[in-house]
């Protein structure tokens, strides 16, 4: 029987592990970003420590970034019914922007203490924070609405909602990095509060009323 | 039926996987911070390894906590039924101390052997062995006390028994950071004396009397 | 019965799980190797970050080269039944110039835009492009000339298809690194445009007519 | 009953799959240890990464030692049957030595080309490469000899074949050692050719007459 061939495509499982295989090294390097402080003579580690404050904040906050993306991507994963190639290589752009975080977390807490950069730096940072957003966004909308990879038992209204959701978070984040060219600080505030409001867990998933037919 | 649709928040088995791969990532890391030795013209090799004790105490015995909280991490997953969302945050957060490890690893390394700065070096080392310690107990304490996600079948005295191992730990580890503050080599001593003794297994799980039936 | 007994060959589901560990690793270091920027007193964040381009090249080109490899390998490993030592053995090759390839880009983004040095580097980076090629063939070839591992339902005209796609592949990166020695940035083009036309899915399995028997 | 409840020890499964993950990236981490060449005026690409040789040697010797590792820990993971709490621990001791391969890699690499070190560095890199040998052949040891988590099925004598196999491999490294420390050169070449000698497929696994019954 046919049905006993291997499934040449990739299936949504295969993509999942394989996406949680890099969240769990991109998350685990945010580490490496943090540098021994080399000590003055005189000086405390405790101040050498606390001078280390920028590093110490981008290893928490990418972290929970990451973190958030890994529940998420779980929940959305169960949605899906069906993958394909262009699927896959969807999620491997994903994957490009979340592996990317360390770098610009590096960026940041380098120069968030020095007056002459850290407008750039944060505005970079904004910016990289608004990638992953966005490829997650368009991976939904192709999966979606061009493709119907998703399990055809979820409502409309769902299906809509969902897409409302990911296009604003999105859009959140490009108005974020907009406002940051004006004010960093009060852009970086607000790229810190829409990532916490991600503690929430993300909506139960509505079905048609005849799907359980 | 309902039965059949994906569940759309993380299972046990998936934190558990991705779990598994940070300990992985973050235990491989530690050798990282191993610097090459950089030899002096009649310096020999022996001499100048040797000299880096404090970078190989800190892969063996990092490696050794790493590892023993991956052997309690598989026990105590086994004690759980199941998983909602904030128990999979606050895991995030829990495995958020454990990849910290390998920096103040580095910080021990670097500053052990350096009279000045030995002290801090050390407390914060203590520090950062107490954290995981602390998020552990209280992943616990959420998942058996408030959330109820622990096997209803295990007996009250054993689910007892492991939330005041849990927190004892953690507090030993806190009262072990203070005696650093007095006397730092001390308090790594016990440091390394409490974390040797979970070589002994963790207690076989007792079930209720009328579980069976 | 001898059925229960465990494989003690590694299986190609074996195989496939720990070459996903090596393609999550790989492409997740390849960020390690944008350099934080060093920015002057005057110079603009923006500019220093635009200075990076060879390293963003390198990070997004080489994200796409081996999440192009994953895919492929997912889909060939569809195609295989058995798998045994040997083949166990040339996959570990084939991963070790796939690991191997954060280094050329490391190589390729320092020199690139060093006009003394730039010929040199986009050779090696293509040559080291060319060896992962070359490895995936040899496999392909043990696999489904020597020792028969491939699915024996499989036409004999597809076989003979992937047979000439991947030897044509591997060859036509030798004839990229031969046109770079003397045009690099031609051949450097050449390299690209080869690995994004990888972007088509591959071709479906065609198995023969009386496999279904 | 009492079946249904989950096994609170670690299943041979689990430490199996924690394995290949430190296998995965301690493989993939080597290429780290290759560093960017700083190619002065005059100098040629050919020539700089030529003088690499050091390192590369280590990269594709380093992924050898630790993809054979990985081959026969498949292979002897399909001879237990059962795991305790201590076989997990001993199985985190051997990945200590298996993760620790990049350090003293490293160290070969920068000293193997310098007479006035090459023989502290080799001897060094052999000493390393034993003790993964060591830490197996003792894991072997307690879980054939003293736990008896070996599938009771195998013949004693194939039992005994491997114990004397692995004993043997573990002692003929301590001997290179010894070479190495008259003749370092000579010690290498040796221990590079018992590793090659592992391309050969592990015994296939004997059982006992009645075990079939």
């Amino acid at each position: 029987m046919r049905a006993f061939r291997s499934q040449p495509e990739l299936t949504t499982g295969r993509i999942e592990a394989f996406a949680d295989g890099v969240f769990a090294i991109a998350i685990t390097l945010l580490v490496l970003e943090i540098g021994v402080p080399h000590l003055a003579d005189g000086e405390s580690m405790l101040d050498a420590l606390g001078g280390l404050w920028p590093s110490l904040f981008g290893y928490i906050f990418g972290f929970w970034v990451i973190g958030i993306y890994w529940v998420n991507h779980h929940y959305v994963f169960s949605l899906y019914r069906r993958s394909n190639h262009f699927f896959g290589l969807l999620n491997v752009v994903f994957l490009m922007t979340i592996a990317f975080l360390p770098f610009p977390t590096a960026v940041l807490a380098e120069y968030v203490a020095d007056p002459a950069h850290r407008d750039g730096a944060i505005v970079f940072y904004l910016f990289a924070l608004m990638l992953p957003a966005v490829t997650w966004s368009g991976t939904w909308f192709y999966a979606s609405r061009v493709a119907h990879l998703v399990d055809d038992r979820l409502s409309d209204r769902f299906v809509t909602f969902l897409s409302w959701q990911y296009a604003g978070s999105a859009a959140a984040f490009a108005l974020i990095v907009l406002v940051a060219l004006v004010n960093s600080v009060a852009g970086l505030a607000l790229g810190v509060i829409l990532t916490l409001a991600y503690v929430m867990p993300p909506r139960a998933p509505e079905y048609r009323e005849d799907s359980e037919a």
